[in-house]
């Protein structure tokens, strides 16, 4: 299958990475807001091409990847390219999921192509995972941890406080809290009894720390509602030391079976990930293959991770998964 | 949708309180081989009726759930029944699988039925799971860790020794080779490596028990390649400690991502099971809800736990799928 990356940030360059390892795909072009001179890609067979050129591949793409961002990119892009293209992206508002669904489906419809929203591990893999363990067992409870893992969305509103020249922020689970949920305790949980938020801070020289300390950890809907801690640190120990977008979390539902739910059972979903980007992008990759293939058997509109069969995800042929891997 | 279930062991009555939770099934009656007037059922509104009448059913049941022996029973009933009703089974003799998919298939697609084989979870979660966790990270090695959980067919092999009455083995993962596996350490690990099996066993009364043991520790295929411990303990104790049929594990994949290989990322999948029969059981209603979906669509023919999209197993409309659990 024959990709196009749209958008080459972290995420791209993870999908291209991705698609280094997969021999069935092919990546054909980047399309890039920035100089496409200035944009160095891995692929030397691929093109960088200006974003507003895309409707010149029409014909030679299979699967255009949409790597922007939630907040405003994706709700105008992924509506807008479903209109000549196979679509695929990570469309993570959870709240806003309907309306983007009913959007990209009637301009994927319309044109008789196939897209899929919000691919990753979260909107995603956890989502799968929610959805499988409460159907398998209804009478339970679903618990979702995340971390420890890097919050872009909290290191960015951290970085607009006065005074504040870079900084780092880790969501991290309660591990004694994980515990009492993996035992089969079924506890009732806060947001506070769940994560953690641990900051590590740049501040200008001569800023006051105090100030900065109390600004994080009183802001609301990010800080205010959680135990956050904030380390100062220098430019060159962020640098050194916080690099890595590492992330991960477990899905876990807790449920009971029997004539008088006298056994519990317990299923969780569990990811460690170094490069929270990287493996986001091959989850898509997987999911552009399964569109890829629904598409070859007709199949248009728009589809979320919860319509597709996980045979469609897989490069294997279909004899070889039953006699090795079912 | 309305059930029959076929057979009344521990998995037939694992349906049954399956069906009890979830309110669009419907348990319409039991087959049964032997006497049904000795068979006791929790359902009130459903009947016990004679095996070999199943046919006089045809038109009031949307699927049969065939809860038989994969050695001998399932794969003459599952293709037989397949040509009346469309069928679920849990066939798990991993090694026959394509053979009996093959034999399904025809007997479905013939008489225009949908059938779905080896449906629980391993075969099935664990399946779905190192499925996409392959296809997620195709740079990687998979881990299938069992345990800590009881082993039918290892309990039976001991009670076929001379002088046991009784006997349970329980299969026990090795914590210390499972944590290098979440540690990303990809170890090479044989098959005493990753197991131990613990064996509880009833003698009769002036049995040579050093003989019982030697015979248990040297027996291929089931114990010789393990390290093995064999305890000898009354039929009083075995009832009262060992009465459960808990089991589990985790499906763990590692794998790499990145320009240079250079970010491990870990997926695991890991159950934790009070009820093997149970759980098995409410995996296998979902299925049948997922096949009678399908087959209102026109689906027909044999169909694995590969080929089912997640939104179908799911009783939540998609609307609600999408708003809250995507």
């Amino acid at each position: 299958m024959k990709i196009g990356i749209y958008g080459y940030g972290n995420l791209g360059k993870g999908v291209e990475c991705a698609i280094m390892q997969n021999p069935d795909a092919e990546l054909v072009a980047v399309f890039t807001r920035r100089e496409p001179s200035s944009v160095k890609i891995l692929t030397p067979t691929a093109e960088v091409v200006k974003a507003d050129k895309v409707l010149e591949y029409k014909d030679r793409i299979d699967v255009l990847v949409i790597c922007g961002g939630s907040a405003t990119d994706l709700p105008v892009m992924t509506p807008e390219l479903a209109k000549n293209f196979n679509v695929i992206d990570s469309f993570d508002t959870h709240a806003k999921i309907p309306e983007h669904f009913r959007n990209v489906d009637a301009a994927a419809k319309e044109n008789g192509n196939i897209a899929l929203i919000s691919a990753g591990w979260d909107p995603g893999m956890f989502s799968v995972n929610r959805l499988m363990a409460s159907a398998i067992l209804p009478q339970g409870k679903d618990y979702t941890f995340w971390g420890r893992g890097v919050s872009q969305g909290h290191s960015d509103a951290i970085r607009r406080i006065d005074g504040v020249l870079d900084a780092r922020q880790y969501t991290v689970p309660v591990e004694e809290a994980m515990n009492r949920v993996r035992a089969g305790e079924n506890p009732e949980l806060t947001t506070r009894e769940k994560h953690t938020r641990e900051c590590f801070v740049v501040a200008k020289e001569g800023a006051d720390l105090g100030r900065i300390e109390n600004e994080i950890k009183t802001m609301p809907n990010y800080f205010a509602d959680y135990d956050t801690t904030v380390t100062f640190i220098t430019k060159e120990e962020l640098e050194r030391e916080h690099k890595g977008i590492p992330h991960g979390g477990s899905v876990i539902r807790t449920g009971v079976t029997g004539k008088d739910s006298e056994n519990k059972e317990i299923i969780e979903y569990k990811l460690t990930l170094d490069s929270n980007p990287e493996f986001t992008a091959s989850v898509i990759l997987c999911y552009a293959r399964a569109i890829y293939k629904m598409r070859s058997r007709g199949v248009i509109g728009c589809k979320s991770v919860f319509d597709i069969a996980p045979a469609d995800m897989s490069a294997v042929p279909y004899d070889e998964m039953l006699a090795k891997m079912l």
